[in-house]
């Protein structure tokens, strides 16, 4: 079997001295206070987590400003697309195509029928009007990503609210994926965490992993007003899902207010620098709002790319995508000039 | 919402002040060598777990005697219960109780119809040969724990091999858990590890959890050689189940052998000290063979201990078993020695 998902170095050879760009994790690392709660709660390991995450969802409701009730925490967002779901069986469930492929492998091993909406390379892959008119009442659950992942498109606080008011009208859970959100330039403008109140149908997926590069350790979060739905997926899922490490690193990366706004402005600046670095190396890019962009060239970027050591997402497998349709995340300045060097250096040596 | 198991240490004040007799966790503590693997991970959170345990599972396959096809890691063996369940996807399965809660929570959670094969207390909770008639071919599953929880149970390798066999013939998926055996006097007389090939109803359950007291960290693993079943196993869960830290202290474990052997001798004394102990104090034991005991006495113990600042798990919720019944972990010579004074206590103020 293959994941085929980005990330993946102990595929290869040598895979530690790559360059990662295959992933959208914050290439600052993690907050060292992240890691201090990390080492000193190595002491404690023969503990079981706490099953409910007490501490980490009273935390949380503080910083998002909700009730610790509407929080529920999981081994990862991914772990929550999956018990999500299962609690809630849909037999339809209306997908943008591409997006992240979690979101189908989920729908497909609870036995969904799943509807696409495709997005178009001649829009810019924008979310058309036409999204809204598949919001009908026969679908039982719908998941969209904003910042989109792999193309960065984000929708705007009222759009998102129509999209949230027609789900509710309609039955439709709505999974509202904002694990990027943490990086847009005005976070609050793309997200509907101040308005779940009354809003049954809808459930916002958080993640750990990207802003305080948490990956190995798998802490993501999902809130909705919906507790019964929350309640359910409990029952979905072992009682003990959440590490003891996780909790501990969540509680003390929400204190890192000046870590996520120093990653957040330097990433942005970054984003624009390889967006203009590919445009001058002719590449066509949709650059998005994310920590990521998505650009088009001729096949076998990977390949060349991975001989000199750096990883790249090949998004040949998206559905909706094809070959020579390519994800980097941002990372430094420095990773990201020696990134577009070696690619004008392989143009280069094509002529 | 309550979770019901021993450990939650965390509903109480002052948790962290409590003797915990409420889970059966090795008393001696995370190996160091095992802490040192995960504070030395802390350094790596940023990166992506390896989705598919590649060197977890080579190490596994060589401890055990196997393929590392034939084996698959877990976010605890709790997680397996759920995802194997999901897997198969059980119209109707059997369970033995009283047993661990688990299995019936993930079969509910599936929808699945449930029979139970009542053990009883004036057979010593026994498996009496009913359970081999029970095992018909219109099951789809069924689980069995050896040595079973909460009662210490065990069965001889040969009972163990007739089962499966009878659930060969007949179709029905055996998850064998042996998350205990570890703790038995001879292990590998009470285990099917050895014989998992050619069975294709066969699945086998482990957990670094007990032994190695890893219960806040999250790891287990199941083995079979049924490789569709595993890959099903994958299909229906997130690819990045296993935090990469777990992975490392999972390495680290399987060279600690000497902890093994010293944790399971002092383990097996303690046990027969603890159960003469609560028998001069007039209680009725099941002491089964494992790092656990079942105690009948009159209700009220759990808060009565609680008082003195030892938690006690009550198994009163167990299905097959009522109020008065309790489950102590065996600990330290100095903690058991402490218990038994406080409930000689408890006893002498109660005259």
């Amino acid at each position: 079997m293959e994941n085929g998902h980005g990330g993946d170095i102990y595929a290869y050879e040598n895979g530690e001295c790559i360059t990662d760009f295959s992933t959208n994790i914050n290439p600052f690392g993690t907050p060292p206070e992240v890691v201090a709660a990390v080492v000193s709660g190595a002491q404690s390991l023969a503990r079981y987590p706490d099953w409910s995450c007490r501490k980490l969802r009273e935390a949380l409701a503080k910083h998002i400003g909700c009730l610790a009730q509407d929080v529920i925490c999981g081994n990862g967002a991914a772990e929550l697309i999956f018990s999500t779901v299962s609690a809630k069986k849909p037999k339809t469930a209306l997908l943008v195509a591409p997006c992240f492929a979690e979101y189908e492998a989920a729908l497909v091993a609870a036995g969904a029928d799943i509807r696409y909406h495709m997005l178009l390379p001649e829009q810019d892959f924008l979310l058309t009007s036409d999204f809204e008119k598949a919001l009908t009442a026969d679908l039982d659950m719908v998941f969209l990503c904003v910042p989109n992942n792999p193309t960065g498109v984000v929708l705007e606080k009222e759009r998102l609210t129509a999209i949230a008011d027609i789900c509710e009208k309609n039955n439709i859970l709505c999974v509202l994926d904002e694990c990027f959100n943490d990086f847009l330039e005005n976070p609050k403008t793309h997200s509907l965490l101040d308005r779940i109140t009354g809003r049954n149908h809808l459930i916002i997926l958080k993640s750990f992993t990207k802003m305080y590069a948490l990956a190995g350790l798998r802490l993501g979060y999902a809130v909705s007003c919906n507790h019964a739905l929350l309640e359910e997926i409990y029952r979905q899922r072992q009682p003990w899902a959440v590490s003891s490490l996780a909790q501990r690193a969540g509680l003390a990366a929400l204190s890192q207010t000046a870590f996520v706004e120093q990653s957040r402005a330097v990433l942005l600046a970054e984003r624009v620098f390889l967006e203009q670095g590919l445009l001058a190396l002719g590449f066509r890019v949709f650059a998005g709002d994310g920590n990521f962009l998505l650009f088009y060239g001729a096949q076998g970027w990977k390949e060349r790319l991975l001989e000199r050591g750096f990883l790249i997402r090949d998004c040949g497998n998206y559905r909706g995508l094809e070959n020579g349709y390519y994800r980097i995340g941002v990372r430094t300045h420095d990773e990201n000039v020696r990134l577009l060097n070696a690619m004008r250096l392989i143009l280069e040596e094509g002529r």
